[in-house]
Formats: C-alpha cells, structure tokens, sequence
C-alpha cells in the first residue's frame, strides 16, 4: 500500500494511491495538535493496510535533508506545539516496516506539477505560491533541490516598487518579498483583501512587481524552464500574463529560458497538488 | 590520459592530470580566436596523448545540458567571434573516442572548492566570483545545477544599497547585482579601481551590502551550508568576514545555515580552481 499524507497548517490531507500521484481514496481534517493529528492519520492508514511507502509533504521549516540535525522534524516553526515534532520518527513508529519520504509542500507541489500538471515533461521548473505566506519548490534536472534546509524564497529581498513605502509585514524583515507581497501583505497595504481588489487596482502593479523580481531571482540562480504560481493571490485576470510581461520586461532579453512561452503560468492540479506530490514522492528517484 | 581545458575570457588553461583533480602538467596561453585556441590546446593534448575524458570549463552563457538546444556551444557571449561555437563538436572531432564534459567556469570553480578547498566535504554550496563580471556555481546535493540554462547570478536584482544613486553599468539591466558591485561598478562609481581602495573607505560599506543582499538570495532559494567568494574584488581586507555580518543582520536569525560559521569565506584553490574543477569534471557523477 502507497500512502500520502500532506500536512498543512490548517488542513491535513491523508490519502492511498499509486507512486504516479493517481489518489484512490483520500481524507481531509483540521490540522490540530501534532499528535493527535499524526494519530488520525495513522489510524485512518492502518484501517485500509500496512504501507510500504509514505510521502509526506509538509509545512516548513522542517528537516527534509538526510544525515542533518533534526531529519526528519519540524524545526522552529511558530505553530504552537509542532516546533522539533519528529513527523518521520512517530509514523516510523506506527509503521515500522514503512519506507518514509519527508518533502516541503511547496517541493510537493512542483514536483506534481512537473510531472501531472502544468509543467508536465519539463525537469526544470520552479512552483512559487502566494497566500497567507510566499514559499517555492524548485526542480532541477529532475530532482527537488533542498540545499543545507531547502527553500525559504519568500523571504528573499527584492528591489521596492516605485513609491511603495509600505513597511512590510514579515515579524522578522518587514519588507522581504513575503512582508510585501504576501496576502496579509496586500490587506495591511490598501485595507482590502485581495479577493476583494478589482483586476484594474493600483495593487496588481506593485503586486506583479514583487513577483517579477522574486521570479527574476530564481532564473539568476536556478533557471527554470517554466515557473508556476499558485496560491489565493495569484487567482486576479491577467495575473499570469501581466507577471510574465514584467519580468520580460526586467530581464531586458538576457535569460534565454524565457522564449519558452508562455514562462509564468497557473498550476493545474490545484487543491490536489500536495498530496499527489505527497505520493509521487514514493517513487524511487524522486524522493 | 584525463585532460582538463579552463576556457576563459582572457586566458586558457589546458591541463593533464586525474579525475581527483591532481594536475600533472599544465600549459596558460591567451584566449584569441576560437579556433586557434582549440587548435592550441588540441596540439598541446595529442603531443601528449589521447584523452579518454575532457572535462571543460568555459565562460557563459554556454550550453552545459545535454538535450537542450546549443548544447555543447557558446550561446550569445558579446565575445567578438565566440557566440554558437561548437566547443564539444570541434574538440570530438580532434578527439573522437573522448568522453566530453562541459561546465560552466564558476560551476567548476564551486566543484573544486568542494572536493578540494574551502568548502571540503561539503555537499551544498555556493561560489560566488567577482571581478570584471559576478558569477556564481552552485552545488546541491553534491551536484552541480544548471536549470534550463545555467546560474547568471550577476543579473539578480537587489535592493538599493543606502544613498547609493549610482545608475550601474550593466549593459542589459544598469543597476543589477553585477552593474551596481563587479570591479567596473566599483571604479565607476567611486574613480578607482577596486584594488587601490583602502579597507576603511565607504565603498566597501556599498559593496559588501549589495554582496550580502546577493548572498541572501542565494540562501533563500538554494540554501547553500557555505559561500565561497572569490575574485580580484573580494581580495580586501576583512571582506568575507564584514559581508558574512551583513548577510546576518539581514537574515534576522531566519536562515539556519548561518549558524554553521564561518559561512562566508574565501577560496583555497586560487587560480587553480577553474582547471582543477575542468580535471574533476572527468569523474563519473560530477558531470
């Protein structure tokens, strides 16, 4: 048995399927306390089988590197209670033969995007999402890349727009690309929320800006082939396009992967993404 | 015979020596035309032997992925007479049962540095060069990346540095990372080179800023555990250690790779990086 589970800081979605991201059968619930929401989980799994594989994609920071400190767990994350929880070491527990993958839902999600959705057959892509926080998943040649943690692009920090003074509202650097162009962001900024702004506001063009630079940043750094975003914020008309336009813009002709076209596009798995990445992280080779 | 060719701007190193990266004999001579220089370092070669592997390291933008268009060319490089030559096409032809390998320069430097230098051991880092240009390699999970292209780290954008209103000399984007902070920047902005500027002047208060912006970008998406700076920019007295205080203070004790210090440091292979990292390019898993 092939189990996923996807664990979100307000939904946790546990599921069975195939190692291709296909879902067989699948649970959603309100994530709560790390232990009861692991023993829901667990309980939900072993009432369908024994699994051989789980891929989990979680919230973040958390351990995704082998061999580091704290494989395995969530690190300092401000979530009450979940700070060092060892998400491999408690299902590892319940499922002792299991062989357990630990992902960020950010590197999930590209990689089901990459392979199912709206960066199929590419091996170089880039999945950013946009909500109540800015997170990316980057593939490489094929393979999710971590580094020492793994990526924490939304707290990269871009040029300001022009005549945005708005302070930011990251607790630790204000005005990073998540203090400024996150959805609390555009809220604190123009008092409305972003599903609440009309295609034609002044807050798309500073919103796109910021976009366009974090986008500019990961083509400096990782190149990717196509770039995907996600998330409440990017559902604006036009917002795709008009980040694409803005970024061409910027990038003046010098980075070649942007005659792909089109480069910036919406995900097309939406709500499912996590936990298809969840189990195509079962698959040897992508974990 | 294992041989190694570090094509540069100006100069051209080809080397015989061992996948470790053990250089046995070497030969510098200026970089002119295309092809009397791969007509040089042919006949310096085959003086010597028939190579089983060439690894190569040469100046970008160059296409190092295999599959994708141009590979194994120069792509649009302003070098007059450079631009779509074919560097595997012409050496396979003088040396047709040769394994060929190419890389990008600072992608081959970074591989050096983290099998020889100051990076040992370590399998997720960053080399950063600075000099008449700003490069940058990346290794993670001890492979080096490309994306669809490669790093063009020298065209990120990154915040103003404080009352700096100098326009940049990037001849596509003016004030990128590389128009504000590489060597022709700095003598632009302040009417002398780098090398001529004492420790105390408030140029480097301008460079290490922009430096340190560039280093948190590189953090949040790729999440090296060190960063190597090399170049005849980074040469000054108390640079690495002044920009790794900068990149902290910005990073607000967000990033735990930080805490692994020093993190910001210099190379250890010198001028002999790019040909040692070329060598080491021959061993199976580094290309």
């Amino acid at each position: 048995m092939i189990a996923g589970i996807e664990l979100g800081g307000s939904k946790t979605v546990v599921a069975i399927g195939t190692a291709g991201g296909d879902v067989h059968e699948e649970w959603r619930f309100p994530t709560t306390t790390p232990l009861e929401t692991f023993q829901r989980a667990i309980a939900w799994l072993a009432e369908r089988g024994t699994p051989e594989v789980i891929g989990v994609a979680a919230f973040g920071p958390v351990g995704v590197v082998p061999g580091r400190d704290e494989y395995g767990k969530l690190l300092a994350t401000p979530k009450p209670g979940w700070a060092h929880f060892p998400i491999i070491g408690t299902l590892q527990g319940a499922f002792p033969a299991a062989r357990i993958t630990l992902e960020t839902d950010v590197n999930a999600a590209a990689l089901a995007e990459a392979r199912l959705g709206a960066a199929r057959g590419l091996d170089d892509i880039a999945y950013i999402t946009i909500g109540t926080g800015i997170g990316a998943g980057i593939l490489s040649g094929g393979r999710l890349i971590h580094g020492a943690l793994h990526s924490e692009f939304g707290h990269i920090k871009v040029p300001r727009a022009p005549r945005d003074t708005f302070p930011g509202v990251c607790s630790f650097h204000g005005d990073c690309l998540e203090g400024l162009a996150s959805g609390p962001a555009i809220a604190g900024r123009w008092g409305q929320a972003a599903a609440d702004l009309p295609a034609d506001h002044p807050a798309w063009d500073t919103e796109t800006w910021y976009l366009a630079h974090g986008i500019l940043a990961l083509l400096s750094i990782a190149s990717p082939a196509r770039v995907i975003v996600g998330g409440g914020v990017s559902q604006a008309e036009g917002f795709h396009a008009r980040t694409e336009a803005l970024v061409n813009s910027i990038a003046a002709g010098y980075f070649s992967p942007l005659s792909a076209t089109p480069y910036v596009l919406p995900p097309l798995l939406g709500q499912q993404a996590g936990i298809k990445g969840a189990l195509l992280l079962a698959a040897p080779g992508n974990e």
